[in-house]
C-alpha cells in the first residue's frame, strides 16, 4: 500500500512499474518519452512534439491511430455484451472472427483457438503439440526445433524456444526441449552462394533430426521473416524446403506469423503466398486487431485436428484455455480491423507500396554508413555498418545506430533499433509522401551520425 | 482457407474454434448457449431468454455489464492513444494504474508487472522468481511448492504449478520443478479438529522443504481460497502459518489473486484482509477490468526488489515483457472499473452484502442433496451432495449437480458447477433481491434434481 501523491505520469511510472526488459540498475530512475494522443501514422508526446512511429507501435498498428470505426466497434460490443465464459458460452464476434480468419488463411487451416496475444499463441500452440503427439500415442515426440536469432514471445515456453541468447540472461530456459539451428540470416554465407547456404542449413535440419531421432522432434516452429532480430530474410525457398523436411518426418510446421500476418508483407497471411509454405499451424497477433485491444490465437489444418478428433479423439480433451480466450470486445475489435482493411484496400496498398518503400530505403545506400537493406512488403531495416563489408554489427555499429535514432527522434521519427538495424515497419496506411519523409530524416540522421563517427568518406572507402 | 458461407453463429463456431478444455470427440458438433446482450448481472440467450450470471462471467464481471463509464473510458482511450510500445514510450493508463493499485495492495507491495492475464501474470510472476534467484546467485533454488486443488492458469508454466490433475491428461508438466502439497480441503480432516488438520498440513510443508532441501525452493503459490476447485476454503489461520514457515527459509510467498482481488472477498485484496498474509507477490486479473477487456499483471514488495534492483542489479534485465504489457486501453478500462467501483461503493456493498449471501445459501442446507456451503464474500458453494457425511463428490454427486444446472438453467440462472460444487459468484452489483432469486432457483432446481435421484426424505435419511 502506497499513499497516491501528486506526481507527474513519469514518476508514477518510475515508482510503481516494472516494465518489460526492464533494466534493474536504473529501476525508478530510467526515462522514456510519454505519449498523450495519437492519429493515423503519428503519436504525439507530452511536450507536443509529433512524431511518426516507425516502428508502428510494436509491429501492430496496421490500420494507424484513432480510426473511428474501430473505436466504434469497441465501444458497442463493451455496451452490449463485454464478457461470456468461453468453457461453456459462445458469443458472435468470436465464431465470425474464426470464419473470417479461416478464409483468409492458406491450405486448409481453418481451426482457430484465440488467445491473448503472440506469447500465449505461441505457448498455446506448443501445448497443443504436447497434446497432438500424446493423443496419437507418441508420448516421446516432444522436441521443438527452433533457430537462432528467431523470437517467439515471453511466456516461459515461448522465451524457451526464442533463440535470442540476450534475452536468456538470468532465466531458465528448457534447452534439453529445445534444439537451435543456425540464424537463416544470408549474411553469414560468406563466400557460399545463396544456394548453397540454403542446402548447408537444409543439411543441418536434417542432421539434427537425425541425432536427435525423428521420433522425438515434435515441431518446427519459425517466423517466415526474423523480425524482432532486425528484419532477417532467409535464402528464397528455405521455408518450402524445410517443410519437406518436416513432412517427411512427421513434423508440425508452425509458422509464426505474428508480425508478418494482416498485412505486414502485403497479405493477409505471408507464410504461404510470400513464402511458398502452407504450414501445419500460424500463430498471429499484433496487426489482427491493430493492437488496440489484446488478441492472439493460433489456426490449425483440419488435417492435424482430423488425427486427433471425432473417432480419433482417443477420450482426449483439450484442457487449455483463458478467461480472455474467444474475448468479445478484443474479437470484435480484429472483425473491424479486417473490414476496414478490406474496405480501403490496406493489404493491397501495402502490397502496391512495398516496391517504393524498399527503393525509398535502398537510396540511403550511397550514404557512408548505410551498409545494408532488407525489407519484405512494409517492414525493412538499415543496416548501419560503419564497415559495410562486415556481414553484422559490432559494439561501435550499435552505438552508431542508437545515435542515429536520437538524432531521428530529435526530428519527428520513432526508430528504435535492433542492435545495428534502423527497423522500419509503419503504420500500413502510410503514404508514398510520408515514406518520403521516414527516409528523408533517416538520410540526415545517418548523415549526421556518420559524420560524428568520423565517416566522410564513401562507403567503399571506411571499408578500406 | 475456407469460404465464409451463410450460417449461424454455432456453425461457424463449430467449424471453426477450439475452445478452452475442448473435448475432442465432440469438436464441431457440440452445443453451448449463444449470448447476444447483457445488463447488469443478467445476460440474455439468442432465444431471448435472461438469464442471471451466477458465476459472473468466469468469476470477473464484478461491475456488471453495460456500464456506460466502463465503455466511455474504454472508447476514450481507443480513440485517444490506442497503444504505445511498453518497451520505449510509456502513457499515463498504466502509470496511474500501476499507482491506483499500489494504494490497494497490502503492506509493500508497490511495484507492478502487467500482462495480459491471470495466466500471463502467473507465468511472468513465476519467470520473476527464476530472475530473482539467478540474479542472487542462488541458481539451484528454482522449485515452485503447489497445492493439490490450486489452479493457477494454462500457459506451460502456469499449468505446471496447477494442481488439478484433470488439467494435467495429454500434456507434459514440469513436474520436476514443482512440488505439490495436499490439498488444504477442510472436508479432509476426517476425525481431526480443523487445529490438528492445520498442524498437518504445516508439517507437510516443513517436512517437504526439508526433504526438497530448503535452497532449491524459490516460491510458494497459493490462492487464498481455491477457486476452480469449487471454493475450497483453507482452515484458520493456514495463510500466516504458511507465510512464517516461507519467511524461516527465504522463500518467496506467492498469492494468486485473480479470482478473490478487486472485491470478491469484500475486498480490493483478500490477502492480508481476510485471510491475514501479507505476501511477497500478489497476482491479479479478471476483476480488474471487470472483464470488459484483457488484462492482468502482478505486485512484487518493495522489499523484494530492492534486492535485484539499483546497486544490487548485478547488471541485470527483466527480459520480459508482452507487446501488450502496459496496454494503454486495458489500463484505462481498469480505472475506469476501479473508479466506478469507488463511486458506488462496490467494495463496501459486496463486504456487508456477505454475510446476507452466506446466509441465503445456508437456506438451502435444509433440502436432501445440499450437503455443505462454503463461502468468502461474494463467493460461495452449495455441495451436491447425495450422502452427505462424505468430504468429496462421487460420480453419481457429479451427474446430481449437472442436473441442478440443467434445472436452474430452464429456470433462469447460469451456474455451471465444479464437479458437485454448484458455485455462486455473482456481479458484485448483485442485491439482495437478487440473491433471494438466485437462491429460489437454487432451491427449486435441488428438489426436482433430489426428487429425481430418489432424494425424498431428509439428508440423515438418505446418508443412512
Amino acid at each position: 500500500m502506497a499513499e497516491i501523491q501528486e506526481t507527474s505520469v513519469t514518476s508514477a511510472r518510475q515508482k510503481h512499474i516494472v516494465r518489460p526488459s526492464q533494466e534493474m540498475a536504473s529501476l525508478g530512475k530510467d526515462d522514456m518519452p510519454v505519449l498523450t494522443k495519437a492519429e493515423g501514422i503519428y503519436v504525439y508526446a507530452e511536450d507536443g512534439r509529433r512524431l511518426i512511429d516507425g516502428p508502428a507501435g510494436m509491429w501492430c498498428t496496421q490500420i494507424g491511430y484513432g480510426r473511428k470505426e474501430a473505436v466504434d466497434a469497441i465501444a458497442h460490443q463493451a455496451s452490449t455484451i463485454s464478457f461470456a465464459s468461453p468453457w461453456y458460452m459462445s458469443t458472435s464476434p468470436s465464431a465470425r472472427l474464426a470464419e473470417k480468419i479461416a478464409s483468409l488463411t492458406p491450405g486448409d487451416l481453418n481451426r482457430i483457438f484465440f488467445t491473448t496475444g503472440g506469447s500465449t499463441a505461441v505457448d498455446s500452440a506448443l501445448r497443443f503439440t504436447e497434446f497432438y503427439n500424446n493423443v496419437l500415442g507418441r508420448p516421446a515426440k516432444k522436441r521443438i526445433i527452433s533457430r537462432i536469432d528467431g523470437y517467439h514471445g515471453s511466456t516461459g515456453l515461448a522465451a524457451s524456444v526464442t533463440g535470442r541468447k540476450g534475452s536468456w540472461a538470468n532465466f531458465d530456459i528448457e534447452t534439453d526441449r529445445v534444439s537451435f539451428l543456425s540464424s537463416p540470416n544470408p549474411r553469414h554465407a560468406g563466400s557460399r552462394t545463396e544456394a548453397e547456404f540454403l542446402d548447408d542449413l537444409v543439411k543441418e535440419f536434417e542432421d539434427r533430426i537425425e541425432a536427435l531421432g525423428a521420433d522425438t522432434v515434435a515441431a518446427f516452429i519459425a517466423e517466415p521473416l526474423l523480425a524482432n532480430a532486425g528484419v532477417i530474410i532467409p535464402p528464397k525457398g528455405y521455408h518450402a524446403r524445410f517443410k519437406a523436411v518436416c513432412e517427411k518426418h512427421d513434423i508440425l510446421y508452425i509458422s509464426d506469423e505474428v508480425v508478418t500476418a494482416f498485412g505486414r508483407c502485403g497479405e493477409w497471411f505471408a507464410s504461404e503466398k510470400v513464402f511458398d509454405v502452407t504450414p501445419d499451424i500460424i500463430t498471429f497477433a499484433k496487426g489482427v486487431t491493430s493492437g488496440y485491444v489484446p488478441l492472439g490465437g493460433f489456426a490449425i489444418s483440419d488435417a492435424v485436428i482430423a488425427r486427433i478428433s471425432g473417432e480419433n479423439a482417443n477420450g482426449s480433451w483439450f484442457n487449455n484455455g483463458f478467461t480472455y480466450s474467444n474475448q468479445p470486445v478484443s474479437c470484435a475489435a480484429a472483425i473491424a480491423n479486417i473490414d476496414l482493411m478490406e474496405r480501403e484496400g490496406i493489404v493491397d496498398h501495402a502490397r502496391a507500396t512495398a516496391g517504393y518503400f524498399r527503393k525509398a530505403l535502398e537510396s540511403l545506400l550511397d550514404l557512408p554508413g548505410a551498409g545494408a537493406v532488407h525489407s519484405a512488403g512494409l517492414v525493412g531495416c538499415v543496416q548501419c555498418l560503419l564497415d559495410p563489408s562486415q556481414p553484422d554489427g559490432t559494439e561501435e555499429d550499435r552505438a552508431f545506430a542508437a545515435r542515429v535514432d536520437e538524432i531521428c527522434f530529435d526530428l519527428g521519427l520513432i526508430v528504435r533499433p535492433i542492435a545495428e538495424r534502423c527497423v522500419i515497419s509503419p503504420p500500413l496506411v502510410i503514404t508514398r509522401a510520408q515514406i518520403d519523409d521516414v527516409v528523408g530524416i533517416l538520410r540526415k540522421a545517418i548523415t549526421q551520425a556518420g559524420e560524428e563517427a568520423g565517416l566522410n568518406a564513401p562507403a567503399g572507402a571506411a571499408a578500406g
